[in-house]
Order: C-alpha cells, then sequence, then structure tokens
C-alpha cells in the first residue's frame, strides 16, 4: 500500500500526513502540495520543511493559471480583505453563501489532481485533512461530509476501482485533530496557518483564532510565534 | 442561466456545445479547453476554429504538469505506441484494467477544473460529453455513469449547491449523438478524431473507427480528409 497526502502546511494536513506515515511507513508516502495564487508562500514553504522533516518525496502542483477567474480573498491578485472573525460569525452575515475565503471548488480540484498523480505513482489511497469544523455552516462546502462522500466514490469509480480516498478527520473538531497530532508528535512548529501570509502570524485572522482555541481545548501552548492574541 | 462546456474539439463534446448553444443561447455559453500534453495539439486547434464558428467565449487551461508523471499513450513524453484496434479489441486483452491511453483519471481533473472556472465565471452548469460507447467494459472508468453521478453529486454539494453537472449523452452510443449533432447543424468538418494527432486521420485507431461507424450508422459521410478506411 502506498498514500498520497495532500499538504498545506497547516495543522490539519500536517497531522494527516504524520498518520500516513504511521499507518505505511514513510517509504510509502508521497506529499503533494499545490501553488494556487495564495497570499501566503508561507504555505509551500512550510510544507516543504515538513516533508523534508519526515524524509519524503514532495511534490508541488502549480494550479494558479486556473483559479486567475476566481475574487476569492485568500488569491494573490485578488484586492478583497481578509476577514478578521472566526468563521461562525463570517457566516452569520453571508446570506446562507461560501464565506469569502472559499476558493471556487477547491478540495474537488486538489482531490481530482491527487488522484491524477496518485494513479502515477502507483499509490493506492489519498489521505487529507478536511474536518468539520471547516464544514460548519456552508463555510466551506468542499468540506462536507455530503462533499467528500460523492467526491470520493468519483475517485474510486474513475480511477477503475484502483485508488481509495481517506479524510480520516472529517467528522473530528480541530482541538480534536491536535490531540492526535500531539500523541503523533507532530512537529507543529514547523506548520502555518495564518491567512495574512506574514512571518509572524497575525493572531487575529479566522484560521489563527481557530488554531489557537484548538490547542488551548488541548491545555497545551502553540509553539509559533503571534503579534497579539496569545 | 449560463453554462460552461468542456471542448475537446472531437465530436462528442462539439455536439455538447451545441446543444448548450441551443438551450441557453451563445451569448451564456463559456467553452473550457484543456492542454495536458497530447500528442494531437491539433485538438486544441479545433475547440479554437469551434467557437470561433460559435463566436463564443473560449479558455484554455494548461495541466500538461499535472499529468507530467503518467506513461499514458497518448501524452506527447510518453514512448507507448497508441494502439490500432478499437477499444472493444483492447479490453479483451487488458485484464479488466483501463486501456493504454487512459489518461489517469482525467475527467474527473476536467470536471474539477471546469466547476471551479465555472463558479468563477457564474456558470450553473457545466455540460460534458461523456457517452456509453466510452465506458463499456472498463475502457474509460471515468465515462461510467457511476463516476458521472458521482462527480455531479460531488460538484453540486462542494459548489454549496450553486453548480451542476450535466452529461447530456451518458447514456448514449456515438451514433445516436452523431444523430442529434447532425439535426443542430454542428460542423463536424472543423471536428478532430484521430489519435495518432497528423493534419489527415488515419482512420485505423480507436477513435477513428469508432467515429466512422458513428457515421455510417446514420447514412451519412464523414467529410473529414482520411489515409484510409474510408
Amino acid at each position: 500500500m502506498k498514500a498520497l497526502v495532500l499538504l498545506s502546511g497547516g495543522i490539519d494536513s500536517t497531522t494527516a500526513l504524520a498518520s500516513a506515515i504511521e499507518t505505511y511507513g514513510r517509504d510509502n508516502v508521497v506529499a503533494l502540495s499545490m501553488s494556487y495564487g495564495q497570499k501566503h508562500i508561507n504555505e509551500l514553504k512550510a510544507s516543504e520543511r515538513i516533508a523534508s522533516y519526515y524524509g519524503i518525496e514532495h511534490i508541488n502542483a502549480d494550479l494558479s493559471q486556473i483559479f486567475s477567474y476566481s475574487d476569492c480573498a485568500l488569491l494573490s491578485r485578488s484586492e478583497a480583505e481578509i476577514p478578521h472573525e472566526s468563521y461562525a460569525s463570517q457566516l452569520e452575515t453571508s446570506d446562507g453563501k461560501p464565506v469569502s475565503t472559499y476558493v471556487p471548488f477547491r478540495n474537488g480540484l486538489f482531490i481530482s489532481v491527487a488522484a491524477s498523480i496518485a494513479l502515477s505513482k502507483g499509490c493506492d489511497v489519498i489521505f487529507y485533512g478536511a474536518h468539520a469544523d471547516d464544514a460548519a455552516g456552508s463555510a466551506y462546502p468542499d468540506c462536507s461530509v455530503e462533499f467528500n462522500d460523492a467526491m470520493s466514490k468519483a475517485v474510486y469509480e474513475g480511477s477503475g476501482k484502483q485508488l481509495r480516498v481517506c479524510a480520516p478527520f472529517v467528522g473530528k473538531s480541530k482541538a480534536e485533530i491536535v490531540s492526535i497530532g500531539l500523541r503523533l508528535q507532530v512537529p507543529y512548529n514547523l506548520t502555518v496557518s495564518c491567512y495574512e501570509g506574514g512571518d509572524t502570524a497575525c493572531g487575529v485572522c479566522g484560521t489563527c483564532r481557530d488554531r489557537l482555541a484548538a490547542f488551548k481545548a488541548n491545555g497545551v501552548k502553540d509553539t509559533i510565534r503571534y503579534k497579539e492574541n496569545r
């Protein structure tokens, strides 16, 4: 068995990577990251550091052209500001639509790219770190259980039943993921989460707030550097 | 309502395009083609000619890096030869695996790319030309009804229920597609099908044979140029 893991450099995907390595062994794990015009190139640098830490193969796929038509706030050509609120607060004013940091069908595209490369690399399974908090409300519809089930079936059928998708955290909260990662000794100091993309995490964007809360729920201090909010 | 149509320059996708234009009007249709290291750049040229014929917007997405890990016979860097047999004969000797011209998870990737761009362009529906003959046996598992149903659901759920996939020919044969296209006056003389990629169709590769049979079943002469087999 061989696994391809979608690695963004954040805590969810890095924990998924650690799980895959524990299950399959590091010689049977390939990490795949995506460039897609992010404001935060730091994500890619973190992915490289993490792959290097574990001593595994790391592939970077460039999808920036595909997302060049989007006005999502996360993409570097967008002038939209990144909201300084938790996802829950953003959803209260979003009228049922995905939040402004929704990159159109991002996870679907990521899983499809992963499926193509996984089949070429002889992998049997794709790991990715979607989880319950992202799917709450309709913040990120491409993190929902319904999406994950359908996409997994599409990969299985469309690959001639050669490849499966595993989203080990799809029913779990970020706090539960951190709990799993602490047991697996994930090097969280190498990960990045902040949407602002600075060298020091802002501490106030939605993803910084959610990260801080997940560590706090485990009674553990987050060891990356923050500007404020600690 | 606005549609994005996956356009390869062959008869299936060109007929799907004609259907979308009939339904939504040409001002509400965008065509999307993919570069992915094909041996036949002629496909892209044909797509451009067809989009120009209909006077619609045409986008080309470059996926060549993603498929660069594959050894599929259709991709330009592959040394594998393109088989000179119909799909049915290839399947008899393929041991249940997809045929050598299967590009790993191609349709899944194409639909995901289409979904991202469609959402950015304000489209409500993606049209694509998968049909029953491609799915026969396990020649192209990413053309099967099971794949199409799962992928359609993934797009619908993953887009926050903003986007649907329509594969109008999924239960139809290529002969039935040509029959629909003749009624819609599709400019089949602008399309290309041959896997060899020459300026004149070879007439003997699987797709040439299937194309010729589809026209013959309709009692109509195929007006593109062939080297042999007419």
